[in-house]
């Protein structure tokens, strides 16, 4: 054949857009046993797999903003052929609802479902920042009432234990949303008019852990700059509260410091010294979270408020039903300063939270804090059905509760998996060590199950520099290299390298004729009659190998 | 809680764009099962998960049309806040070329990676073809030689096996791309001016299977009708040859039917009469694949032509390493129609192929085809780095294998994982039946691992009619219901239903009342000292499905 004579075309950079990211060995490993966990137990409160495609009718979405023709910025969007706009999904939650409503005539209600799945948000990336990150989802759709959603939180506690996070270290909080809504109606934030500004000020209350009481006073008044003081970093617009609205608020937020002084007991949490939210508070008073006294009083307060009243009775049914499946406050507790940033909640919010600390840009000592939540949406599906459909679910971060895992020391073992190498020392018989690889592979690999596998691989690379063979076997981590030159194939053997043994001794070794002479850490096996006794002795030394690490 | 005054939206229709589709329970389950032992295959050889996010810039993916400054219609694209263009990726290959590139100084060469991921066609779609559909990669880079391409085709064969398909049932079929390159160049289509041609006439080969030897005339000359007469369909241009060159084309791809004269065996293949490349032929002379003794015949031929020979003599070592590591013809075979429809193979191309009957669209018996293939693909990693990279790798269709494991009645068997579902009787006792169902389900998973997850669910719809409990565990094929009414309560007992054996009789039931006194298929456990004695009576009933199931 002749030469192409095609120009060389000009040299592309090997580079991928802001925000997206290559996923590793380990990182793919870790993420799938960690996944297997979580589903084993969405699994045993019987729920099932369902899944959506990446892409969604942008309408389907609600991701139009006012007066626009053009989909939000924050969604990946394009026009289909037909010329409606299409966007990648940016939760697994709204995808679900068209999902609901597309197939409502046929669903077994209650509607028990999960799913994991890349999310993709069209914003500015930044550190822990991805536009494309995964999610993993659990749902029930038609169930209205509040026990699914203290099922929902039971769940994401056995999450976190079946993970292997301690008890003590995960805390479940929990919260009414219709409690609040309640607060800013009286406030005189009710109506179609102040949409907007009772999304900022969820914003801003959803802040309170990371922000303080401070913080968040200032983007519940006039804005505040991302600094902390005038001029330093952005500046973020507030909800415009007055002085009257913004106290009545941080009374409510505080309630909690008032039921001190009625005897609530101490919640559990890390130590006060660690807890980012009582050193950030600029307070005497801890900010303790709802106790069934605090219900009570906080019943009286809103007694004639007949919704906040049923929304406190609501949280105290839940707190029934997590004291009697035996979920005392150790991993679930209600808590006031629970939001949820996104408005189309309806009732119970929730939220898993780490309580370990962690060292944060700034080097300063944070609790972990959340790596999922979620809560009742009812009126998703009601977008598409035009009737109620009772719906609640969470969601979790992925890769944020990789992180939490990687911190807690969590992440699954997952021993060994580098190849055994069978070696290429004659070129003219590469069909000879093709057929002895097979034979290991095979028979190393006879009756195992799961993850249990042994890997075994013939030397693909320019055989020429056999230097260049052990330094492979050296970097991918090779336990052991098997290895018969033409001496070798006439003694009727071959040698097996020991690398984890010899590994240090070998780096030197540079041709076949000196490797010949070193033969570091290395053993003889009889081939004469077939591989089994080869097989063996493979078998033999992975085991003490694995000893050795185990030890 | 005052109510929101908010207009009421207008209603929006729930659907998907055209060509995307969700995931039931069962598709989802069965095709991780059948990825989970994809998977086991490709680690035993060596290879390491490695996974890229769903964008790429465009260039990257080398999806610009010559001339245009937007991006192939085939592909999904967007413009970035900085109006680079970026696309979803069209296959696993691209990006993994980039990787590669981005990766090379830190990459342990050979680098043997595999894949499984969602990739998007922009495209018509149609039944069977989706716009998102799924992808399982295998790939070696920093392997020059076709012992490597020689390894990726018995990796296929394995994982066919591996899925339960049988030997006989299966076959890869393997060719060089340079060979075929060999020939166009010896009828003047070499050249820079002659790449579109050259892809035409590859994309006509590679329907040989499906239109037989005139369509393929047609296509490599004027062009083609769809329907096969003139009029009917759609009308596909051709390469535009001549007379000559489409002659010595067919003779080359007819050069297996000479060979039939010098005595090489009928290759392993279903019945002839299932063969509808034989049938489509209109030729007494059926198409053999190549033998050891045609490639002889055929370096004979092409003695003066270096680079036709060093191809053939490269099948001719990969037919060696078949042979000796035990992969015969039954397996793996020498195929000259197997082209592959990509313009970027460099060398050996080889493809996975279902022999076994289905009834295509039209009612005929066709072959199954193709699930899967690849090839050497040296010049993908050059355009970036610009060095010569060799690499070699293969795709498998996800969901065209899965639904030819469905045809080949092989889908893992997924056992039932429907719930037993603990019923509320009494509204007020939430708690209770809470506590019962999450010492259920701990207690029956105890100690359990892997697959054999019992799932338990309290019903959480309302609760206010029985029958709509049952009905639900009916639909959803729960094995048993609890059931503990003021009652049971009462005489510390529980009813445990048997609903594969009452099913039937449980219909017509519509009250608590009715349903008191029919009791159909049911036994009473004591629970008045604890839920052991339950657990091991619903552990055992759970076996006797199981054993009902399996005998």
């Amino acid at each position: 054949m002749a030469e192409k004579k095609k120009k060389k075309p000009a040299r592309l950079k090997a580079r991928l857009p802001r925000g997206f990211v290559d996923r590793s060995p380990d990182d793919i490993r870790a993420t799938d046993r960690m996944m297997a966990a979580i589903k084993r137990v969405y699994e045993s409160y019987g729920f099932q797999p369902v899944e959506t495609p990446m892409f969604e009718y942008t309408d389907a979405l609600g991701k139009f903003l006012p007066d626009q023709d053009r989909p939000n910025e924050g969604v990946f969007s394009l026009q289909d052929d037909d010329e409606q706009w299409m966007s990648l999904r940016y939760d697994l939650t709204a995808p679900l609802a068209r999902h609901v409503a597309e197939n409502f005539q046929e669903l077994n209600l209650p509607y028990r479902t999960y799913r994991a799945g890349w999310v993709f948000r069209n914003e500015k990336p930044g550190p822990g920042r991805f536009r494309q990150f995964m999610q993993f989802d659990a749902d029930v759709v038609g169930a209205p009432s509040v026990q699914t959603d203290a099922e929902m939180c039971m769940m994401m506690a056995d999450t976190m234990e079946a993970l292997g996070i301690p008890r003590g270290q995960y805390v479940i909080r929990v919260n009414n949303r219709k409690v609040l809504d309640g607060v800013m109606e009286a406030i005189g934030l009710g109506g179609d008019e102040n949409a907007g500004r009772r999304l900022t000020v969820l914003r801003a209350i959803d802040k309170l852990d990371r922000l303080g009481i401070e913080g968040v006073r200032q983007l519940l008044g006039e804005g505040r700059w991302d600094g902390g003081k005038e001029g330093e970093g952005d500046f973020t617009p507030g909800a415009g509260l007055d002085e009257r609205q913004i106290n009545s608020l941080d009374r409510w937020l505080g309630v909690g410091a008032h039921s001190a002084s009625v005897g609530y007991q101490t919640p559990p949490r890390t130590a006060a010294s660690s807890d980012h939210r009582i050193k950030n508070e600029g307070s005497e008073n801890p900010f303790y979270p709802y106790s069934p006294l605090q219900l009570d009083w906080m019943s009286e307060l809103f007694e004639d408020d007949l919704a906040v009243s049923a929304a406190l009775s609501d949280l105290k049914a839940m707190q029934e039903i997590f004291q009697s499946s035996g979920y005392g406050t150790k991993r679930i507790i209600v808590d006031p300063s629970v939001v949820r940033g996104l408005e189309y909640y309806t009732g119970p919010v929730y939220e898993a939270e780490l309580l370990f600390d962690v060292t944060n840009e700034k080097g300063e000592k944070v609790q972990f804090g959340s790596v999922g939540g979620g809560g009742r949406y009812d009126g998703l599906v009601k977008r598409f059905t035009g009737q109620d459909v009772p719906a609640t679910g969470f969601s979790i971060g992925v890769s944020r509760l990789m992180t939490a895992l990687k911190n807690l020391d969590k992440l699954p073992d997952m021993g060994s998996d580098a190849p055994v190498l069978v070696t290429v020392m004659d070129k003219g018989r590469i069909g000879d060590y093709a057929a002895m690889t097979k034979a290991l592979r095979d028979g190393l690999n006879a009756g195992r199950r799961g993850h249990n596998i042994v890997a075994v691989e013939m030397y693909q690379g320019n055989p020429n520099k056999f230097g260049k063979q052990l330094q492979y076997a050296d970097r991918r981590g090779c336990p052991l290299a098997i290895i018969q030159g033409s001496d070798e194939m006439e003694r009727g053997i071959v040698q097996v390298k020991d690398l984890i043994e010899g590994r240090k001794q070998a780096a030197a070794i540079e041709s076949n004729e000196e490797w010949r002479e070193a033969r570091p850490g290395q053993f003889e096996v009889d081939v004469s009659d077939g591989y089994d006794k080869l097989i063996e002795a493979i078998r033999d030394r992975l085991a003490e190998h694995a000893s050795e690490r185990a030890g």
